[in-house]
C-alpha cells in the first residue's frame, strides 16, 4: 500500500465501545472530533462479544460502532479480535491453549493465549477473519485491516511439537542433514527417527529462555514459532483478502520484539504498524532506531504508528506522567521517521481489568477538562492542518545499519563467551553515535539491496547466512564501506562455526585473522590506541566487553590495543578491497571513538549530516516530490539554539518563515518546509 | 469471650510432650512450675497420633497429658490438631492435598497442607474436633479451645475451581453481572457458563502473586479462599461448641497475614488470639501497630498473645538472639497493647526437624541453667504476682486508623501505578508518626462504627465498599475530623473506577478532583510546601511515591507541590464539611510532616498525647474499672528519663510509688496503676 | 591403582572424532603428537552411535578410533559414553528421563539426563559397558576405563520413589526407628506404611533446594540419591571388570561437587580422577584446597586431572581467556598437589552446539599456530622430558582437615542459625590460614585413621557420627591436637541433636558448654580478645557470622568476646585432655587470627612449614623413593623472590642447580629435586 493515497495523517487510536453502555457512545464521538480524531481501532477483542457459541455469530453491536463511525466521519481500522480466544473455546476445545516454556498446559486466561498450531484456533479465526471481511467489505468507514493483536511469545504443546518435526522435515529434507546440522553427535543426541524430537523448552534442551545445549534446535524453534504466527496472520489475511481486495491489511508489531522475525513479517503485511511504549529510562536515539528499524522492514515506505499512550502506562513499575510537551514531541518524532499516523492506545480508559490505569485520551474523569486531552486536541488540531502533506514522504540516506532477528536469536542463544553481550544494545552504540552527529540511517535486512548506499554497518554480524558475504564483497569492490565488529563470520545459518579461523567467511574481505576472542569482567576495559589520527580521532579511547586478539593478514591497523597481554595487537583495521574498504572493531569501544569514528568515514564518503542537529536535539528528513520536511526536535527542557544554515524555509507548525538561527523551545517542534 | 473471666494473666505456650519418651514429662511439670508457668497449648500437630487409621481413634497418650496438666495446676489450650493432615489420608484421599498457584498439585509434606475445600480433609477435621470437645468437655485442664493452626495460604484445585463458581453464583447470581463487575470485556473474557470460569493462578490469569490481567477474579479469589479456611474453622468450631458451650474458642492469627481477612476471621472467634514474630529489622512500632490492629478484630477487647519466641527464631536468615531484657520488654509491649496472655512457642526445643533451632523455655540442654530460662522465670513471677490486675482492661482511644484486608488486596493487585505502593507501609507512616508522640490509637475495619472517634485516618483508601462513603460524610458531618491520601476513592468493592473523577465517592466529602497520579522513581522527592503555618509545619517538606495532581473544588490549599510541572497544585487541603473536616494528603510525606500534621490535628481536636514518651520510650493505657495502668517501655539501650507528669501512682512491678520525673533503665518497664 | 605403574605422566585430553569427518582424523594425530600428547578420553558421549537402536550395535567408528589412537601411540581412556542417553531410548522408555526437585517430569534434552533408578538405563548402561570392555579387552591403546560422565543432579520420580523406599526399609528396618530418627511427630507426619514415603521436593517437603522441613528425610535422599548413582557406576564397573580385571577404572568427580558423596564414591574406584574449572574469581587456595580433597579420598594416592580448559571456558557469564602461562601454571599446580596427569577437554573444538566457545588444544582455525597450541605444546615437551619421576609420588603432611559430605548436608539442609553458613567457606578458611605459611595439609575424611598427624582441625563438626567421638578422644589422649569451631557436636548422623548441651559428644573432649548460638547480620562483627600472647597472637581480632556462647568447663580460656552482652565469655578454650589438647573456637575469626594460631599452633607440634613460600607463591612437596620434589608456584603476575633455604637441588624443568635465593618469574613454576 502506498501511504500517499491514504486521506489524511491518521489521528486517533483503539477504542472499545462495547465495553461501555452504548448510552456513552455518543459522548465519544463529540470528543474524537474536538480532539480532531480521524480514525479508531475498533474490534480488537471482540472475539467473545462475535461468536457467543461456536455455532452463533452476532454482528450487531459492531454494526452499530461502525455506522456510528461512519456517521461521524471517523475511519475505522478494523480488527479481527483474534488476539484472544473466548472462553468457551478454551473449555470446549483445550488445543487452542498454550504450552508455556515450563512445559506447563496452561488454562484460559490472559491474551497471547492461542496455540498457533491449534486447528480449533486456525480454523475460527480465519472463519471469522472471512465473516467480518464478508460483512464490512463495502461499509464506509473501512480504512484499514488490523488482523488479531500484537502477535507474540510461544507455544510448546504437542501440536507444537508436530508440527515442528513437519516444519524440520521440509528444511533439512533427511535427518542426516538435520543432524549435521545440529551437531547432535555431540553429547550423543543423534535422532534416528523424526518424532524423536521435542521442542527445546525448560523440560528438554534450555535451561534458561537465552541458554540452550542445542544453539540449533533452540534457533530452528524460534525460526518455527515465528513461521506458526505468520501462518496466522497469513491466513486471515488471505480471508479478507478475498472480499476486500483493496483494502490494505496490517497487523500491529513491537518494534525490536525479539521472538518475530519481522522482516520475513513485512513481507507478508500491505503496510507496517507498530506500537510504541519507551520505558522510563529509554534513551530517545533508541525510539528512533526503532522507528528506523520499522520503516526499513518494508524498504522504507512510511509506516503507522498504531499505538502509544497519550501520558502514563500501567505496567512499567513506575509509571509517570509524560510530561507537557512530550506526547506532542514524540509524536512528531514517529512521524519524523516516517510515521504517516499518530494513533493511541485509548481513546477512553476501562473501568476494569489490568490496563485501566493506562493513559486514554478520554480519562477517567469523562471529560475533555484535562490535561491530556488538551494536549491530544492541540496535536489533533496541528496534524489536521498540516499532516497531509506529509504523507508517503520518504527519508533519504546513504548509510545502513544491518539488523537479523536469526541472527540475533544465535548470538543471544550462545552459551559464551559473555552474557552481557546483546544484539540490540549493539546496534543502537552504532545508531547513537550515527545520531549525535545528525546522520539520516535507514536498517535494512541482511538480505536488502545495499547498492544505494555508501556506507553500511554490520555490528556483531555473527551469523552469515548463504550468500551475504559475496554481496557485500559486491558492495565493498564496487566503492562502499563495510563495518563490522568482534563476534562477526563466525557462523553459518545454523550456528555451526565457519571451520579455519575467524571471521570465516568475511576473512578475506576484512583481511584478518581473529585468532581468540577475550571477555571482560563488567566494569573492566581495554584500550584502543590509535596509531595515526584518523579525523577528530587520536590517542586512547577506552573499549569493554570483548575483545577480538586479530591478526592483520591483508588489513592496515588503524589503532590497537593498549592493555594486557595482547597490547599491540590490532583493535581496529581497515582493508581495502576493490574500490572500497572493510572495517573491523575489534572490540566494544566507547561512544567518543565511535561518534568520531563515523563521522570521520562518513565525510571521507561525502555525507553530511542533516542541518540543525544541537544536543539533546533530534534531526531527520522526510521527502517526496521535491519538496522536503526537515524535522527539529528538541527533547531538552529547555530552550535549543537551532542553526538552520543553509535550510532555510516555512515552519510547517506556525506557517513562519525560519531561516539561519532559531531558538526552540523546550519540547517544541519545528517542521521546515523546503523546496528542493 | 471477656478476658475478665480468664483465672489469670496466662503465662505458657506451645508444648508437644507427645514427641518425646514420657519419662521426660515429670521434668518439663518442674520447669514449667520454676519459670511460674500456667497453661500449655497441646495438641496442635497430633492428628496423625489421634487418628493412626481413617478408622480408628487412639487418645490414650492425650488422655495422659491432659491428665498430667490438670495434675500440675496448668490450664490446657487445647487444639484440634488440624493444623497437618496424616501421610495415611493424603495417600489413600489426594483431594486433601493442594494445588498451589504454580498449579503444580503438591504431595504430602509440610504444613498448611490441606485443601480447604477437599471433602476428605472437612469431613475428617469436624469429626476430629468433634471427638475432642465430646472426650475434653469436662476435663479440668481445658481452659480454652485453639482450633487448627495459623490457616494460610491458598489452593488451587479442581474441588476449590468448582466451590469458587458456586461461591460466585451466591455472590452474583447471574454472568451478566460477574462479567460486568470483572470487566470481562476487556480482553474478550466474556463467560457463558459458570464452567468456564477456572481459578486465577499462573497458568490461567496471574503472572506473579500480585500482577493479575483481571482484578475482579483476583479480589474475589482472595475472598474466597479466605472464606473457605474460615468455613474450615467454623466447621471444627461448631462441632467443639455443641459440647463445651462456654469454653472459648480460638485460632491464633498471624498479624497483617495478608491472604486470611481477619476482619471477618474475628466475628467467628470468641477472643483473638496471634503469634508475633518480628524480623530482626522490624521496627517496634510496627509490632505496637500490629497489635492494636488484632486488638481492633473485636472492637478493642484484650487478646492473647498465643505465640512468639523465648530468644531466637530458625526460619529468619539470620536468627540472632533476642539480647538480655528483649523478651521481657515485647511480652509487656503485647500486654501494653491489650494481650491478657504472654505465651511461647515452645516450651521444649524439639530434637529434630525444622523448628529445632527455634527458641524454647526449655532448651536443648534440658535444665533451667540457662539465660533463657531464668529471663522466662523472673516474668512470670511478674506475670503471677500482679497479671491478674490487668485481664479485662481497655485501651481508650479517640484517633482511629481504618484498615481493611480487601483494600489491601486491591491495592496490591493494581497494575500501576507503582509497584512500591505497599498498603501496610503507609498504614504504619501515619501510625508511627502518632506513636512518635504517644498518641493511643484504635485501628478499625472499613465497617465499625467511627462515632467513639475525634481523628479517623484512612491511608489509601483506595477501595469505597458501599455505603462507606455516607458513614463517613455522617462522622465529618457530625464533627469528626477524617484524613485520607493520594490513590483514595477509586473503586468499588469489585475495583471498578468509579467515574467522573476520583476521589469518586469522596470527592464531595473532600471537595477536590485528582485529575492525574504521577508515580515517582525510586529516589525521586517533590516537596509539601506549606503555604501557611500549621501548628509547628511550616516551610517545605519532602515527599515520594505518588503525587496527585490534585484541584481544589471547595477544600481550602493548606499545602502546595514545590517542584515539576504541577507546581503550584495543592499538595494538602482541607475540606470544611458540616461540623468537621475531611483532609486529602496527596502524596507521601515524610516523617517529619506526619508527625507536625498529626500532632496539630490531634490539638485541634482536644486529644492529648500520653505522659511518659520519650525518644525510643513506648507509652499506652489500658483502663477497667476506674483504674488506669500506664505502661512505659524503654525500647533503648540505654537509661530513658521519663517526665509522668501528672501520672503519678504505683508501679505495679515494683510495688514503688513513682511521680514526677523517672529513670528507666535500658530495656526496662514501667506500669503505673492509677485511680482515676 | 598404583600410578606408579603408568606408563608416563599423562597428557592428553577429551577427544570426539567420531563428530567429525574421518577425513580430518590423521591431522588431529598430527597435532597431537606436535603437542607431545600421549592419551586420549574417547567414546564419552557416544551411546546413540554405538547403539542405534535398542537391538543393534555399531562398533565401526569407535574400532577405527581406537586403531587409530593404537597406531600412533595414543593411550585410550575409553569412556562407557553413558553419560547421556539415546533419543531413541527416551522415546520408546520415558523411565530413562528425570522428574526435576519442582516435580515436572523432564523430555529428552541435556545430559545428567538418566533416571539412576530406570531399569531401562541400567539395563541398557551395564548392557554397554559389558560390550565395550570384551569387545576392547585386548585393544593395545587401552590404559584406562572412564565410566559414564560426571555423574551428577538429582532425580525424584515415582521409580526412584520405590526405591527410596526399599533403601529406607533397609536402613532403618521398621517405620518406628524411621519415625524416631525423623523426629516425625513433628507437625504429625508419622509414617504408618512405607508407601506413604513420598520424596523430598518443591512439591512435599522442601521449600527450596536447601530448605526443608524434615531434615532426615532430606538428608536421606541425598545419601540414597548419591548411592543410586554409584549403583549406576558399580553396575558399569563389574561389567567392566569381568573382562578386564587390570585395567584401572575411574569415573570423573567435580572437586566439592556437592550431591556425592566422593569419600564413599572412591572406594569403588581404582584411581581418582576430576574436572577441575574455576571460575574467575575462584582463589588458586580454593584450586588447592580442592586438589587436596581429591587426593584424600584415596588416602593420600596421585590422581589424575581429568579435565581443564586450555583456556577459556564457555558457560561461565564472562568467559576471559587464560592469560599466558596460567594453563601451565595451573597444570604445574594439579602435579604439584598429586595428580599423575593433565588433561584438557576438549582437544578439538566442537563447530556446533553449546561448547563450541570452550578452549580446546585445536582450535577452529585447525592448526597450530596459535599461543594455546604453543602453550599446550611447551607443556607437553616438558612433562615429556621429566614427567615421569613425578609418577605415583606422595605428600607428606602431619596436618589433617576432617571433611564430610554429610555434614555439609546437614548444616546446609538446617533452618537457622544462618543463611551464610557454608560448610565449604569454613573448611576453605582454615585451609587457607594454613596455605599462606606454606603448611602441606591433607583432607581427610571422618572415618579417616588420624595417626598419622599431629594436628586435626575439623571446623564445623556438626554432626557427630558413631564412634566418631571416641576416635577423636583417642587420638588427642595419645597427644594430638584437635580444633573445632562453633555449631559441631550438634547432632546424630541423621540430624537428631544429642541432648544435654552442646557440643554433645564433644563436650567432655572441649572441656566446654556452648549454652546458645547467636547469628551476627552481614557486615556485624564481634572481637576476639586474647587473654595472653598465644604466640604471635594478641590484643583483639574480628569475628563474625555466628558466635557460640561458652562456658568453659574443663578448658582453659584463650581468649574472650570483646563485644556485646556475651562480652567476657569464652571465646576460644583449649582443652587438655590426656597427652593433647583439644580447641574450641567459638565464632567466625578474621583470617589474621586463624594464620596466627595455627602458626603458632605448628610450630608447639613441631611442624613447619615448606621453603620457598612467598607472598601469592605456593608450595607443595611430593616425595617417592627418597628423592622428594618441591614446587614453587609463582601466581603472581611479576617476579617473586623465593629463600629455598636448605632446599638447594635440581629444577627438574630447565634442569640447572638451585639453591638460597631464587628469583622466579611471574606465573613461572619450579620444581627442586632433591635427594633425602
Amino acid at each position: 500500500m502506498d501511504t500517499k493515497k491514504l486521506p489524511k495523517m491518521l489521528y486517533g487510536g483503539d477504542y472499545n465501545p462495547e465495553q461501555w453502555e452504548a448510552s456513552v457512545w455518543p459522548e465519544d464521538m463529540r470528543l474524537l472530533e474536538l480532539a480532531g480524531m480521524n480514525i479508531a481501532t475498533v474490534n480488537v477483542f471482540s472475539w467473545a462479544m462475535l461468536q457467543p457459541t461456536e455455532d452463533s455469530y452476532d454482528f450487531g453491536t459492531l454494526d452499530r460502532i461502525m455506522d456510528m463511525l461512519a456517521g461521524n466521519g471517523i475511519h475505522a481500522c478494523l480488527a479481527t479480535g483474534t488476539g484472544a480466544h473466548p472462553a468457551w473455546m478454551a473449555r470446549r476445545y483445550p488445543d487452542v491453549l498454550r504450552t508455556d516454556f515450563q512445559g506447563r498446559a496452561r488454562k484460559f486466561g490472559g491474551r497471547h493465549n492461542s496455540c498457533p498450531n491449534s486447528p480449533t484456533y486456525r480454523k475460527y479465526a480465519e472463519r471469522l477473519a472471512d465473516k467480518l471481511a464478508e460483512r464490512y467489505r463495502d461499509h464506509q468507514a473501512l480504512l484499514l485491516w488490523h488482523v488479531s493483536n500484537e502477535y507474540g511469545d510461544q507455544c510448546f504443546c504437542d501440536n507444537c511439537a508436530a508440527a515442528f518435526r513437519v516444519w524440520l522435515r521440509e528444511k533439512y529434507g533427511t535427518l542426516d542433514k538435520l543432524n549435521e546440522q545440529w551437531n547432535t553427535g555431540f553429547w550423543g543426541h543423534t535422532f534416528y527417527d523424526w518424532e524423536e524430537i521435542v521442542p527445546p523448552n525448560a523440560l528438554s534442551e534450555q535451561w534458561t529462555d537465552t541458554r540452550t545445549n542445542f544453539q540449533g534446535i533452540s534457533l530452528d524453534y524460534a525460526r518455527f514459532n515465528s513461521d506458526g504466527m505468520l501462518d496466522c496472520y497469513k491466513l486471515e489475511r488471505d480471508a479478507i483478502r478475498r472480499h476486500t481486495p483493496e483494502v490494505p491489511i496490517t497487523t500491529n508489531l513491537m518494534g525490536t520484539y525479539k521472538p518475530l522475525d519481522y522482516f520475513k513479517w513485512a513481507k507478508e503485511m500491505d503496510i507496517v504498524s507498530w506500537d510504541n511504549y519507551p520505558g522510563m529510562d529509554t534513551p530517545v536515539s533508541f525510539t528512533a532506531m526503532t522507528h528506523d528499524l520499522m520503516r526499513g522492514l518494508k524498504g522504507g515506505k512510511p509506516f503507522l504508528l498504531m499505538e502509544q499512550t497519550p501520558s502514563q502506562q500501567n505496567w512499567q513499575p513506575y509509571n509517570t506522567l509524560k510530561r507537557p510537551g512530550v506526547m506532542r514531541l514524540w509524536s512528531y518524532q514517529a512521524i519524523a521517521h516516517g510515521s504517516d499516523s499518530v494513533m493511541f492506545f485509548q481513546l477512553r480508559r476501562s473501568v476494569g481489568a489490568c490496563e485501566k490505569y493506562h493513559g486514554a485520551l478520554i480519562e477517567h474523569a469523562g471529560h475533555e477538562h484535562t490535561r491530556v486531552f488538551r494536549e491530544c486536541a492541540q496535536l489533533g488540531e496541528e496534524l489536521g492542518r498540516f499532516g497531509a502533506k506529509l504523507l508517503g514522504s520518504r527519508l533519504p540516506s546513504r548509510i545502513a545499519i544491518m539488523y537479523d532477528w536469526e541472527n540475533r536469536w544465535a548470538i543471544e542463544f550462545s552459551s559464551g563467551p559473555s552474557v552481557d553481550l546483546r544484539y540490540v544494545d549493539e546496534i543502537q552504540r552504532y545508531y547513537g553515535a550515527l545520531y549525535e552527529h545528525g546522520y539520516q540511517v535507514d536498517i535494512v535486512s541482511f538480505e536488502d539491496d545495499l547498492s544505494p548506499y555508501g556506507i553500511v554497518l554490520a555490528p556483531v554480524m555473527y551469523m552469515v547466512k548463504p550468500g551475504m558475504a559475496d554481496r557485500i564483497e559486491r558492495f565493498v569492490a564496487n566503492g562502499g564501506k563495510f563495518v563490522t565488529t568482534f563476534f562477526s563470520g563466525i557462523v553459518n545459518e545454523n550456528d555451526i562455526v565457519t571451520l579455519g579461523g575467524y571471521p570465516g567467511e568475511l576473512r578475506q574481505l576484512l583481511g584478518i585473522w581473529a585468532e581468540e576472542i577475550d571477555a571482560l569482567l563488567p566494569g573492566r576495559t581495554n584500550a584502543i590506541v590509535m596509531k595515526d589520527a584518523y579525523g577528530e580521532l587520536q590517542g586512547s579511547y577506552g573499549c569493554s566487553l570483548l575483545c577480538d586478539l586479530v591478526h592483520a593478514e591483508t588489513a592496515d591497523v588503524i589503532a590497537e590495543y593498549g592493555d594486557d597481554f595482547y597490547r599491540g595487537m590490532p583493535a581496529v583495521t581497515r582493508n581495502r578491497f576493490g574500490r572500497g574498504e572493510a572495517w573491523y572493531i575489534a572490540s566494544c569501544p566507547e561512544p567518543a571513538f565511535l561518534e568520531g569514528f563515523l563521522n570521520e568515514l562518513c565525510r571521507g564518503e561525502g555525507i553530511a549530516p542533516l542541518p540543525g542537529k544541537a544536543p539533546g536535539v533530534e534531526v531527520t528528513r522526510r521527502e517526496l516530490d521535491g519538496k522536503s520536511f526537515l524535522f527539529v526536535l528538541n527533547h531538552n527542557d529547555q530552550e535549543a539554539v537551532i542553526r538552520l544554515g543553509e535550510a532555510a524555509g516555512t515552519d510547517l507548525i506556525t506557517g513562519a518563515a525560519v531561516s539561519g538561527t532559531v531558538e526552540l523551545a523546550g519540547r517544541d517542534v519545528l517542521i521546515v518546509e523546503q523546496f528542493a
